[in-house]
């Protein structure tokens, strides 16, 4: 039987779901194929984490996500765009993503290109409709030179250059970390969380962040390509946190930023069961 | 002797220039080259006519350049960012801009597309701390999938296509006019003109836009490569104004747009005199 979280998890799945469709719609006048190519990646599903976590955390706040879902779509477009660039030939030049042919490979590297361009950019449009200036401030510096387009900067530059742990640490906190935790940021500062509550909210979302990519280092070591979706053990030879501490170091690193993350949401008095479940979910996840 | 008008825009020009380098800080921490390509292309020179018709309208309506500057670079680095990925092998693949090897050319094509990924985004960044949501919604607009990213796309669409007038109009009008007109509409926003005065200065920038581009045209044709600083000549057999309606028919056709722009001013009572300006100066530029 499925929990009260998992059923409520799941429901905010199927809104994001329900809600992306709806923003891009095909092009009735002739743009060469464009919105077809953002639509492609966009619709392809996936986990929608950074979405569900936005409402999870806004709803916890008191914002119902009714209310905020084009922001929740905005954050999904900045994902889905990070995708598409980093899966391109100049990039890690991958072929498959979600099971399914990557944008260059069904629409050409210009349009692919083009596609995320123009994904990023509706993200903000999207995102200004809920009116929260600070919200679009907190993505914009999240998805950014300082966060998640450094951290793929930096993914390249370290291909074929040693690293070290602390290092590792930056890379990982800026190319995953920085958008899950600015998307938790973002949901309770639509719904008007304080100062302490966003700074818990925030420390929570840097280590699930953590945690994640920790585990999708993990999985490209001992997970199934079929339920991936995507190529693995492509990260031989790359530095990665198992390669760093070991399969078992990393499980170990992965459990203690899970903890971090859920003591940092006993700081605030709201109920944080739904927080919790994610924390635990993403632990634990399969692919 | 310079006019008052043309010391004016050089001033801001030149305040323009004095800030854009300082909210890139080349990177203290690893960052893997990102900083510094990004800061390349955007600190090249150029015209910088989009921040300055989005300061001049501004302060038409009585808004100080110094209180919004960040707003006028973060449209600089839209501009900026769509350069570089035109440029990009699988666009135009373009050697040359602005007297100086491409972005590509410098740092290969995953720093170049990681760069302009990185300017578009610290553009809503930069463009967020003005505090105008609906100034960030207009830009969103002008450059997304309805705008300039679309335009794009529909040129590299009908590199190889028959093109109509019709359809050659909207490729300019979303490529470079929306751009062009939501710096010009941003500043009328920030600054707080009404509704009349917002609409007379979007079609003063959409016309003002339109002749840029059909000027841009003529020039790759009539015009030096030395002054323009970029490959020219290369249009050929690709549809545009002087290919449909010969060099004397486009001229024609932006001296129209130019006056209908001009015209646009006379509805509203603020002293226009530095956009007619602006509006003269880009109908007689040489490059």
């Amino acid at each position: 039987m499925r929990t009260a979280s998992e059923i409520r998890v799941e429901r905010l799945r199927a809104q994001v779901e329900a809600s992306l469709p709806r923003f891009i719609k095909p092009a009735r006048d002739d743009d060469g194929r464009l919105a077809e190519a953002m639509r492609y990646c966009l619709l392809l599903g996936g986990k929608r984490l950074r979405p569900i976590l936005f409402l999870a955390t806004a709803e916890m706040f008191g914002a119902p996500a009714t209310a905020i879902m084009k922001f929740a779509c905005g954050i999904e477009c900045i994902h889905t765009y990070s995708l598409i660039h980093d899966d391109l030939p100049a990039m890690d030049d991958d072929d498959l993503r979600r099971g399914r042919p990557t944008s260059h490979k069904v629409f050409g590297e210009a349009l692919a290109i083009l596609a995320g361009d123009g994904l990023l950019t509706i993200a903000f449009e999207l995102m200004s409709a809920t009116g929260n200036i600070d919200a679009i401030t907190e993505m914009a510096r999240a998805a950014g030179w300082k966060g998640m387009v450094k951290g793929q900067a930096m993914d390249i530059y370290y291909e074929r250059r040693k690293i070290n742990p602390s290092v590792l640490r930056t890379l990982h906190r800026a190319k995953t970390a920085a958008l899950i935790e600015s998307s938790c940021v973002s949901g309770a500062l639509v719904a008007g969380a304080d100062d302490r509550e966003r700074r818990a909210i925030r420390h929570y979302g840097r280590s699930l962040g953590l945690a994640f990519q920790i585990i999708d280092d993990l999985l490209d070591v001992t997970g199934e390509e079929k339920l991936a979706g995507k190529r693995l053990r492509k990260d031989a030879g790359k530095a990665t946190y198992p390669s760093l501490f070991g399969v078992d170091g990393a499980r170990r690193r992965a459990r203690i930023e899970t903890a971090k993350a859920r003591t940092a949401l006993r700081t605030i008095s709201q109920d944080d069961s739904l927080l919790n479940h994610i924390a635990e979910q993403l632990l634990n996840r399969q692919y």
